[in-house]
């Protein structure tokens, strides 16, 4: 493997550079051809790194970035008002080549924003997605957008359609699913963007577009990419996270409701945690943004050091598969 | 407890009197004080009871309806084209004083439109809004609007809102919490609907408002009543259902891993039964709607006998607590 080049904004998230410093560190610990680049605040950054003495310098760069956007502050804000932000900064990076992803877990709609204006779309996206891919019976499947476009027309519906089609084929599905989330999988069924996406879809040459899946549908497997607008993507997401966490708790006190059980509980453990782990958030976290010039990463603003070391790992993902170039040659086969 | 007659749409849902017909029985058999009307057609019903010789009669009728709406039948369809259907029938049962309450596993969209002709809306309420319990981490949440309504207004969430604490109310919640769904806590997240909504909120008083709340945060408890469109509602309704039943799934396979593991599933057994009782969408079975000038209750179209039933139970709760005059009572306080 070449060597690749991350940029990371160390003082994203909800715990900024204590949580960013010790993940980005054993990333490089776990990847050697990995090279990191920390964007933000020295006096901040420094200290935390100082606790590792054994780094690997020559893969650990700071590039000094003076201004933090806050999780709550508006994108326009953001775009004008902060030219040295570190997000602005690590995303500059890999516009000037200097970098091959960055990864941020801050503000999703300033990101958005920012990418958009610093790394500029592919030719014919008007809006990038974010996606992940998400557990289901069957494996997995990619849900796009996850928050980044709370408003969507068809058209942008049509067109994540078409890059989360794209995106799972370079992941290595062949001939993908593609659907539209919806509130029933009979035509007449649905709100106005989503009945309009679905004749653009029905129309659409070279895709396979299998028509509506519903909530449950998605977690059968039903589909290999499901599309939708931000709003209802980030809350199926969000709730999806919050119902696991409740089932694994009714689970432990289930387990905790006797001496019987407590036994039962001891013994099942092991069993219990492997599944955790393989639902686990943390497992899953790393949404790309499909449809820019660069590659760009967004990690839950509330992930920890194994959250956001995920994060880290889908960049590299998308640096070896060269997934910008490869979403590019195809998007002119699809795009309307 | 006084009589309770129930109108029951026999013809509705994916198994239609085959499943509605046992469930109907097995409630009269649970309540010695419920009647019931079973409409539909007479051929297909009256052998079906047939089949049980020993019920009571004199507590279970057949009201002859000729015309059935089917599931993916559009609403002014049914509502033009159909004025003998079994749907429309039970419902003017209700509006004729001769039921307390419908309950119907049909058509969704068709049981709104009838239900808004045949029996009025409340004063000052333009849309019902489907509403059910959610188990959550602290106990349960009213969650509406599940799926009546896919394109809403900031002015229908807003209603949505007020019905929505009411009924929390009168369901026994001192000072309800009445929370807006949205993909962020801040001020400025969320779509144009969203936005103006909680404009509403912020300024009704005698609502307990207590801002927005994200997907986990409605699994955490943090609200006791949370409002979206119905688009949202049901997509995060059926998702939901979706990864409860993977997640079943995962731990029977992960009880099935191996020899020990197999012995610990047997002994685990019984707790993980309960677990599943607790969280199976038949005990959640049976969301109400609102705002009606008489109890509607919609059954999932897919439940079975068991689910069924919890609608009938539903319905039953309704009746004893008066619900709709206790909310016509009340929404004068509220509404704008």
């Amino acid at each position: 493997m070449s060597a690749s080049i991350i940029a990371i904004d160390a003082m994203g998230g909800d715990f900024g550079p204590h949580c960013i410093v010790p993940a980005s560190i054993a990333c490089l610990a776990e990847y050697p051809s990995l090279h990191l680049v920390l964007v933000g605040q020295p006096s901040l950054i420094e200290p935390l790194i100082a606790r590792y003495p054994h780094v690997d310098r020559a893969r650990l760069r700071v590039e000094p970035a003076a201004e933090i956007i806050a999780m709550d502050e508006r994108p326009a804000q953001a775009l004008r008002g902060k030219p040295d932000s570190s997000m602005r900064v690590a995303l500059g990076l890999v516009r000037d080549g200097r970098a091959q992803a960055c990864v941020s877990a801050g503000n999703t709609g300033a990101l958005m924003a920012l990418s958009r204006y610093v790394l500029k779309t592919l030719p014919g996206i008007d809006r990038p997605a974010m996606v992940s891919a998400i557990p289901t019976e069957a494996g997995s499947c990619q849900l796009l957008d996850l928050g980044a476009n709370v408003d969507c027309s068809a058209e942008h519906l049509y067109q994540f359609a078409v890059m989360g089609a794209v995106a799972a084929e370079v992941l290595g599905v062949a001939r993908p699913r593609v659907a539209l989330l919806n509130v029933g999988t009979e035509e007449i069924k649905g709100n106005q963007q989503v009945k309009l996406a679905a004749n653009l879809l029905q129309q659409a040459q070279g895709l396979n577009y299998i028509g509506f899946v519903e909530g449950d549908g998605l977690y059968r497997g039903e589909a290999d990419v499901v599309v939708c607008d931000g709003f209802v993507g980030n809350i199926l997401l969000k709730s999806s996270e919050g119902l696991a966490g409740m089932i694994g708790q009714r689970i432990e006190a289930q387990f905790r409701s006797g001496l019987g059980a407590r036994l039962i509980g001891l013994l099942a453990r092991p069993l219990l945690r492997r599944l955790r782990q393989e639902l686990a958030p943390a497992q899953h976290n790393g949404a790309s943004f499909l449809g820019l010039q660069g590659i760009v990463i967004k990690s839950h603003g509330a992930a920890g050091p194994e959250g956001f070391k995920s994060a880290i790992r889908r960049a590299l993902a998308e640096i070896e598969e060269n997934l910008p170039q490869r979403l590019h040659g195809r998007l002119g086969e699809h795009l309307l």
